[in-house]
């Protein structure tokens, strides 16, 4: 995972065996030697076996690795990523023009070792590869809630291991400024709390990431999002200070003050810095979710507008982007600004980032920009693997473009907005969803089977989870913590409920930025494979393609979730877990209910009338979000409901 | 855990809160505000709180720590490690001597933490609390496995959870010496195959030990165990090389050659150099398992032996021993041997390290040594958390002690000798069993209640996983690499397994230094907790002790194991768990046994003549060692046979 453009399958396996040899040939990258090394390492851990990196002759290596050129000294934007890979009985052969295809190959040729009759091994095959779109990436913001460099690494880890390559690394907020400038040490000193990357943090990540075939952009948020530099140098902003640093979630007023040179001589050292520090050739400016408040109550502001003939704010803010494009460019950048930066006159070296929706993309490609997607893949919401995966850059309106249109549009982006996870729980709002995405983005169009997906992502989940990504252990422990005496009924129950999604959580508990993370709704993973599983399992049987071994199943699984109210009641004397009470009850009504369904399926008999109507009713109920939990058994068991009625 | 010397339990509790903050008075010890510090992290991580270190005024912080004066610059051995605490409903008050009581009496508070009907809180609390013994150890053996620096230090954070004092760090073996020495580099270059720690790194990891009022001492072996000192320098050896690290495990035959003047040159120039690098107290040389071969067939020893009137290879190791005890105690360190070192005129200075039998401890008190236990607490072994936890330093002979003379019981070890365990799952090796063993040291002699041990061990258990150690999730990704597609019923089949226990694994498969140990008796526990409670859920039902629910859960239990080899048998393709598809067969096999007798017990019908005899003979086959395991539900079944036979 991703499925890999052209795979031939061949006859035979190559066993993993120790005293396993390498050769690397081709030119002096030391990312190659760097990702041989990692490999012989990953493999130790995905098998047990002990191995160490043992060289050998081409023609005589168990793997035999050869590259053509160096790569760039900056990894570029669309540098060849292809490789070819073949496995035989006796080993592999890997071979692509960069560094980078060597970085995917290997991860592919992990990703074939699983436990066989003969011990692990992978299957003989021929692969050739290249990835569908140039920009794979991801969004982490270290902001809202604080990231440690250990986050940041394990997150470049499993992105490697999904082939994805870029990094957008979200950098200023209201609610902190996470980077540490030399010019302007206000700006972290007073900005972040004292959470923070030091130059040399932020240089040793890219130096990871760039190992790992991931490039790094910062992304400045500007003109608004901006408090937390205010904290510091509110001379920026377009109302008078002091400010604090942003505690709630929300749009909030503060924003640039557009008006003034000032503005500019500050940013132009600024993103001098930091385009001296961030190699990459873009660089991101934000511009998003401005509420012009401030822009409107302040007097020079509203005469600057009049006397250059600006109606709107959004003028206003065309004109702020236009001024901080030119700066980024003088630096020889490329800049990247969210939907908002989408004026008729916005110069067309900038790349139009979509999240408001697709519909953006279309409309930059047909005005000459570039454009990116991340509408439809923002993991924050808690939304189901499958809906980003089906979400593709170029559906909806970029289906309509031409092929040298489509070809403007780069790819796409995960995006971890992190007002409701924590470093603690963030691996389990990424993993393994973004695998999903990262699929999309490199298989071709074609690969949509959902099924597939989801088999392939398990398997994936498990090894990214050995890796060194924690987003089932971490998941594990909250609930250890959540219910140390009762830790397997609280898994059950868990295990059929979900977060509620979008927004919604915001609404009911008071979170802010230092809010604990620590309920229910933070210790299950963002979509139940369980309750999908059971769904997939009430399909079958109501369409009558079913087994006795499905029918059991199905009853065992719900007697088990009837019995777990009972069993998991104890807990409830916590007020951590008091208000999921009346959820867990509901799951074992439901399940009683589903029962019930089952008999009747099963007997033939006669169902009272009104039955399954009633019944209907009152778990429709049930299907509404409560403590910021949705029951997510409910539906497939009104599914079984409902065939009883018929 | 361990439990407090004296207890006194108050009313009310105090609720975990944001904004906590803390005074510390007394001496400067960097270790208190350090300690002070880890206690906000931890807590946090206990509670998915954010905490951060706020300092308040003594008499308005919510934690006030107070320390009467600064501790030794080396950790002493009976430094005062006693504390005070008091929980009451505003927050704590922790006072101690030194700094090491403040370290033991916050996770003391650390441990009170539990979730309540008001959020995470500790309950009020009057505790005066003192270690029974002085010398609660855990050895480490880094040697027949490698173990990483991080693997160390973790062990440390475990070791400072539950009050244990002492690490011993066994550096060198036949099979690899582990620490740098520039006095002697081939020792390590040639003797450790790339694995050893850099004397930077012992000096951190000793730093990092001090911390967590955790002395470490070093344990050199000699003069048997030694042939990866010979690789570099065979002219240690008692008879000629050259020498290779080896890779077998066993009692083997190279030993140093004690008639040689250039023997003890070498030894002098070594111990100074180590007993440089290691500032404690006490030196450990080992001593133990010469047989002595290489002295028999060597024509110069054995003249050296007549000349020198002595008769057997003992004297010839007293020797030896006496003559190393010299240098160690000319390098200021007290020494410390395995019982071997016991002869008659063994200097009174060392320490006696009993592994073979309680016997050699009160044999050397009355010799007037002072003594150390660790037979009853090899981790190794794979026994019960029981079995060590009702080992007693001042057991057996030693009881009959004069009570002067037990004063000179210093207290114990647990061993974790690693021949069969990695890095990957060693915690599982050390933990939670270790904590048992901790609480024996620490706790008055009178606490004794093995269910209450258990029921505490469990939350410990968790707490440890939350610290950072992995003894939970390292078996789970294990068992998920064994069966990626059958990783439930793995569990459940592993969960009513151990490991054979004592050394008869080592019989099976061909263990090396570089052997694979991933399979399925290194991926659970040494202990099965679930097989245990099965166990005492059994014995409710056959004392007649019993309710509906305990009934009820016994069956669903049954049924699960019944139901789960037809589950898990797809899996048993894989050749890594191949071998185990019989003892599956076997669990299935004893829960229909198991559910039938259950249901005979129910209804008193009449029994079958001979059936109990002959389900019992049939069960009897199960409990043998099979493929490594132990099938531990099949005893408890048994009762239940039993039962009905009456």
């Amino acid at each position: 995972m991703p499925v890999p453009a052209k795979v031939e399958a061949g006859t035979g396996q190559w066993v993993v065996q120790q005293g396993l040899t390498i050769s690397v040939s081709g030119p002096d990258d030391p990312r190659v030697r760097s990702a041989a090394q990692r490999f012989v390492d990953h493999l130790s851990l995905q098998t047990g076996i002990p191995l160490r990196y043992l060289t050998a002759q081409p023609d005589k290596a168990t793997i035999a690795i050869s590259c053509d050129r160096p790569g760039e000294k900056v990894q570029k934007l669309g540098e060849d990523e292809s490789y070819k890979l073949d496995v035989t009985a006796t080993g592999a052969k890997l071979s692509a023009p960069t560094a980078l295809g060597v970085i995917h190959g290997l991860q592919t040729l992990l990703q074939l070792v699983a436990p066989s009759s003969q011990g692990f091994a992978a299957p003989a095959v021929h692969i050739e590869d290249t990835p569908r779109f140039p920009w794979r990436g991801l969004l982490l913001d270290s902001c809202r809630h604080w990231m440690p460099i250990e986050v940041v690494k394990r997150t470049l880890d499993g992105m490697e291991a999904v082939k994805m390559n870029v990094l957008h690394f979200h950098l200023s907020e209201n609610q902190g400024f996470r980077v540490e400038s030399k010019k302007f040490p206000k700006l972290q000193e007073m900005g972040s709390g004292g959470h923070y990357y030091t130059q040399d943090q932020i240089k040793e990540l890219i130096a990871y990431a760039r190992d790992r075939g991931i490039r790094v952009i910062p992304e400045f948020d500007m003109p608004g999002h901006t408090t937390a530099w205010f904290v510091g140098y509110p001379e920026l902003a377009s109302a008078p200070g002091p400010y604090e640093i942003e505690t709630k979630w929300g749009v909030f007023d503060p924003a640039m003050d557009p008006t003034k040179e000032s503005t500019y001589k500050f940013l132009d050292k600024f993103i001098k810095e930091m385009t001296g520090l961030f190699p990459d050739e873009f660089f991101h400016l934000g511009g998003d979710e401005v509420n012009g408040k401030q822009w409107d109550a302040n007097s020079e502001i509203q005469s600057f507008m009049k006397s250059h003939n600006m109606k709107t704010n959004e003028e206003l803010q065309t004109y702020f982007t236009q001024r901080v494009v030119k700066i980024i460019l003088k630096y020889k950048k490329t800049p990247v600004g969210w939907d908002e930066v989408l004026t008729p006159d916005v110069p067309k070296e900038v790349v139009v980032h979509s999240w408001r929706g697709p519909e953006s993309e279309a409309k930059a490609v047909q005005q000459g920009n570039r454009a990116l997607l991340s509408n439809g893949y923002y993991l924050d919401l808690a939304e189901s693997a499958e809906e980003h995966y089906l979400n593709d850059p170029l559906g909806g309106d970029a289906a309509k473009l031409s092929p040298e249109q489509q070809k403007m549009i780069l790819g796409g982006e995960a995006c971890m907005w992190s007002e409701m996870v924590s470093a603690e729980n963030v691996d389990s709002r990424i993993w393994p969803r973004a695998a999903a995405i990262a699929e999309r983005l490199w298989s071709p169009a074609e690969v949509r089977d959902v099924d597939s997906m989801y088999a392939r992502m398990e398997v994936e989940s498990q090894r990214l989870e050995t890796l060194g990504l924690t987003h089932h252990s971490a998941l594990h422990a909250m609930k250890e913590r959540l219910a140390p005496n009762h830790f397997e009924a609280l898994r059950t129950f868990g295990s059929t409920v979900e977060p509620v999604k979008k927004y919604s959580r915001s609404g009911t508990h008071k979170y802010t930025t230092d809010a604990p993370l620590n309920r229910l709704p933070d210790a299950v993973p963002p979509e139940s494979i369980e309750a999908r599983k059971f769904s997939r399992l009430v399909d079958r049987i109501v369409a009558g393609n079913t087994s006795d071994d499905d029918i059991a199943l199905a009853r065992d699984t719900m007697i088990d979730w009837k019995l777990n109210h009972d069993r998991l009641s104890p807990a409830f004397q916590s007020s951590l877990l008091a208000e999921d009470a009346a959820v867990s009850q509901n799951l074992s009504t439901a399940a009683t209910i589903g029962l019930q369904a089952l008999d009747m399926l099963g007997s033939h008999a006669s169902v009272p009338t009104g039955w399954a109507n009633q019944q209907t009713a009152q778990l429709e109920l049930m299907k509404k979000g409560q403590s910021e939990l949705l029951l997510m058994v409910v539906a497939p068991i009104q599914k079984l409901v409902q065939a009883v009625g018929k």
